[in-house]
């Protein structure tokens, strides 16, 4: 299925007084792979996006990391973010971060696209992904 | 005029590798303040307020701060707000936030009271502070 | 095991542009609980805590989060800790977070307590979790 | 004096419900900025950095940001950063953040090289800004 890696570097204000990341951030920056990696399928940003599908989003239903190796402000690292499975509303992902070749984090999450509910536009109610982006999604 | 104290403890991860408090969680510390003055003067909270009055928010203008003394992870810290000038659809906040009665940071802004454009909803415009309000930002 | 609960406002600035929190604020919200737990147990905040027993932290090793009911910013949400096993040098904890008694997000953590290694300050090491406050953490 | 620009893509995770980005979040990309900005000059990293002048960081004593025109999710924005004035052991620097040309928030800070003290290094204590990068930084 798709996959896509970026590169970054782990910023002074993502660690915490121990000097390395604090663990919260790394959500962070899977958030942000998830964004890229429908990004990279859709040709469209995450505003673009919401305002020609009519959605609110896809928010996150389950996820969990295991955190193996620590990193620090001033390393370069990279996440490699694929799509495992694409369900009717549902997707999910894998994330591996790593620094110079060796796995630090890995991130699975599960979630959810959703819309506005046509009864109360406050609330988001899951909604089938279009077929047109779940077949890029299960591409490459 | 009107002002208010909050007692918050320092958290871990407010805190940088130098061990002290990243400095752009003061801002996150005083938005939070800004609220919970605006709540003690209105009685609803944030999302309560913005549905009675059908506004946006009160986005920051200008802000600044000046970083005296630094605070740690675990430190029972205060801040005390008070509103310093309140004009037709703007307003200024001062805020200062001490440790055992040492001044330690001193944050100063000015906000505009928005609502959404008629003409286009995904953009904000400034509106008058409700009379209402303002009488009760005044007071004290 | 011994357990503990705190209350806390959602904020602004915790929420992202659907409105409701952006899911690695729940991770620091978790953080900061299990600090508060640990203070409860030991009587120390966690600045206290590292200088006493010289120790570097209890870092993240696995962590899992189930996001059932989205929650916005004005909401005042509880959050209920336990330990849920005590190990020589590792332990887990679950955080229960509702408004109103209904449960909103589950989050399971598993952590490892670590000094300082002798031969290189600058990288941390597990370590025994301390007697007096294993024994703190199984109570209750 | 040295000036450098990143490009930055706005992340979800940066903005508020409002769908613009939360200020406190500006403070954090113009301290990455800052950093940059000196690595540029130095060719180090900021954990090289620190390890190399055996100083503590550059703490901010005095910041402000005047916020123009906002942001959102998905925009492209750059930051341009220069130093305006280099002082015995304090700097100046402003930063320009700007979307396809127009200035969105602008941000000026003075910070304060730091070191351990030695008479106790869990403080830190002011220090002259080494003369190799004091010039670097008064280059360009």
């Amino acid at each position: 299925m798709l996959k896509n890696s970026r590169i970054l570097r782990i910023e002074w204000g993502d660690c915490d007084p121990a000097g390395i990341v604090f663990y919260p951030r790394y959500f962070a920056m899977f958030d942000h792979s998830t964004t890229t990696l429908i990004s990279v399928a859709s040709g469209l940003n995450k505003f673009e996006l919401l305002k020609k599908y009519g959605m609110a989003g896809y928010p996150m239903v389950d996820t969990r990391a295991r955190f193996l190796v620590p990193t620090r402000f001033g390393d370069d690292v990279t996440i490699e973010s694929q799509f495992t499975k694409i369900g009717m509303s549902s997707f999910d992902i894998v994330h591996r971060l790593s620094r110079a070749g060796t796995l630090c984090v890995e991130g699975f999450e599960t979630r959810v696209w959703v819309g506005h509910d046509p009864q109360d536009p406050s609330r988001i109610k899951s909604r089938p992904i279009p077929d047109d982006l779940a077949a890029k999604f299960r591409a490459g």
